[in-house]
């Protein structure tokens, strides 16, 4: 029996069910189990969706989006629960603590690192997207695809993919976006949701960053920071510069980009991206950070100037991954 | 006799092609004539591509781009010549000079408000791009599309899109580029070509561009300048800042975005961006300039502060466009 049967299976064996995904919910997270309560309601099931966390602002506009819960009754019934895309049970944030775990449990990801912890697991890191594994999913249910729920997949592959450029991106995805297009997505109207509605705050703020960007002498480090100051000075809230660390990744010969925030008095956090096969994880693990790596972060004590001297010190030999996953350090 | 057909017909009959497009030529216009030179190449013919400029340097990645010419011999001999993505003949640039337009001409584009000025003329506004159509046309010629001209296709669809976002896409668009990718276009590293090779003197002048971000007291109006002094401190030249008015554009509520540049003592280039169905080459043309009805400049001789005094109390009462081409005036 394929992976996707087992999961058909599984679902069809219960009644009421709980859908989750990872702490601060993204595209993916949202579209994927927005689609996939469509699809439990279709064949038939009571569902219903429990975050630690309200979705962004930028995915309002999802269908149904105002049927995720943070809170759910203390006897609410639920048979088994479906974790989606979520590499790590743990990371589901603060109602790990509230909910069942020893109800049987669906995990449906694409991310690499997934700790199969499901009684079922269907899990494809080829995929770009776990909404592109739902799309297969609701091919092998037989279950159409409508507008809305094609809206909610569309949006998690655009994001999962940044608008199809990622290295996760493949003819099928392609050829998948092609289908949800037919089943009505207006591409251009959610790409202005997803990207075009940035503060003015947000604007002002990522032209000062920009200001202070700096080069390592060979051009391969690029870092600039955001002060406290400079956040009250642009009116911005923490979380308006989260994609700020893109532009100096962007410049031509980077290698690693680095955005340091203070984001309290002597504390700073630190977001890490590599351009290349050098390993940020592993730089960012020095300070007690992590995440992928390509994209990882740490807060580190102290001011911003210790705390840019800590962090390009440290760069200065980094690990650099082969293809084969060995490791080596390099001077960079 | 479809219309892909007479394109191959008219081909047929002859044996020497020149091969152009518009000047300043961008993703489609190069990417698009790269790739009929190989459909003609493989077809038996022998053919040139003549511009009246260089492709810019982002583009030099393309395979065989080093075969564009920007002159010619006298006596270089040709019986037929094909326009790819050139709306209007006059828009050939300098070489509208040299060659002989009393010469066949085979005129294939997606623009809306192509001229048809071909002896056949292969145009499809409902196409994303030329790109899309030649796509079309390689099946039609049942002409194999090898890794090289897949990467031509891909490039030309990928700019011309905005990255798969603006609302020229379909779902055929995906399909294309499905089958492009089959072909071996490694999606990722063409991005990184494109869009993720930016200069660092380009990135700072972003910052102190977006350092002097406005809007008006209703939100509906962003606007941005660069000056003189601002280009000379940062080390940029005129150029790098092309796509900057497309940050005041991404801000929520804004309908129309502005970006001010000094090129000039005296001389102000003003880049116009609608996001709605307000036209900004109304406004443009109110000043002597032009371009589409969402994208549209002008060059204005006075100060900064003049220019934007100018263009600003203009743009109050400005122009608005009904899906059905009615105009009236609205306050915005």
């Amino acid at each position: 029996m394929n992976k996707f049967k087992k999961v058909l299976k599984e679902i069809n064996k219960h009644k009421n069910f709980l859908i989750t995904s990872h702490i601060n919910p993204e595209g993916d997270s949202i579209g994927s189990q927005l689609a996939f309560l469509y699809l439990l309601k279709v064949m038939g099931k009571n569902a219903r969706i429990l975050n630690s966390g309200k979705p962004g602002p930028k995915y309002k506009f999802l269908p149904n989006s105002k049927k995720i819960l943070t809170k759910i009754n203390k006897d609410t019934r639920y048979d088994a629960i479906c974790f989606l895309d979520c590499a790590d049970i743990k990371r589901i944030g603060g109602i790990y603590e509230v909910i069942d775990l020893s109800k049987p449990k669906i995990n449906i990801d694409h991310h690499l690192s997934n700790k199969r912890f499901g009684n079922v697991n269907l899990i494809d890191s080829r995929a770009s997207s776990t909404a592109e594994i739902l799309y297969i999913l609701f091919k092998e249910a037989k279950v159409k695809i409508n507008k809305e729920t094609a809206i909610c997949l569309y949006t998690a592959i655009l994001t999962d993919t940044g608008s199809f450029n990622y290295s996760n991106v493949t003819s099928f995805t392609h050829k998948v976006v092609s289908h949800l297009i037919d089943a009505g997505v207006d591409t251009n109207n959610i790409y202005k949701k997803v990207y075009e509605e940035i503060s003015p705050s947000a604007m002002r703020l990522l032209g000062s960053a920009l200001s202070t960007l700096k080069l390592s002498p060979n051009k391969r480090i690029a870092w600039m920071q955001i002060t406290k100051d400079m956040l009250k000075k642009c009116g911005a809230g923490l979380g308006e510069q989260e994609n700020f660390i893109n532009f100096p990744r962007s410049i031509k010969g980077v290698k690693i980009a680095i955005l340091f925030t203070e984001i309290a008095p002597g504390k700073i956090k630190v977001n890490l991206r590599s351009n290349d096969d050098i390993d940020v994880n592993e730089i960012a693990s020095h300070f007690g950070g992590g995440g992928h790596r390509k994209a990882s972060g740490c807060t580190i004590k102290g001011s911003l100037a210790e705390a840019k001297k800590k962090v390009l010190s440290e760069i200065k030999i980094a690990p650099f991954a082969f293809p084969n996953g060995a490791y080596t350090k390099c001077r960079i």
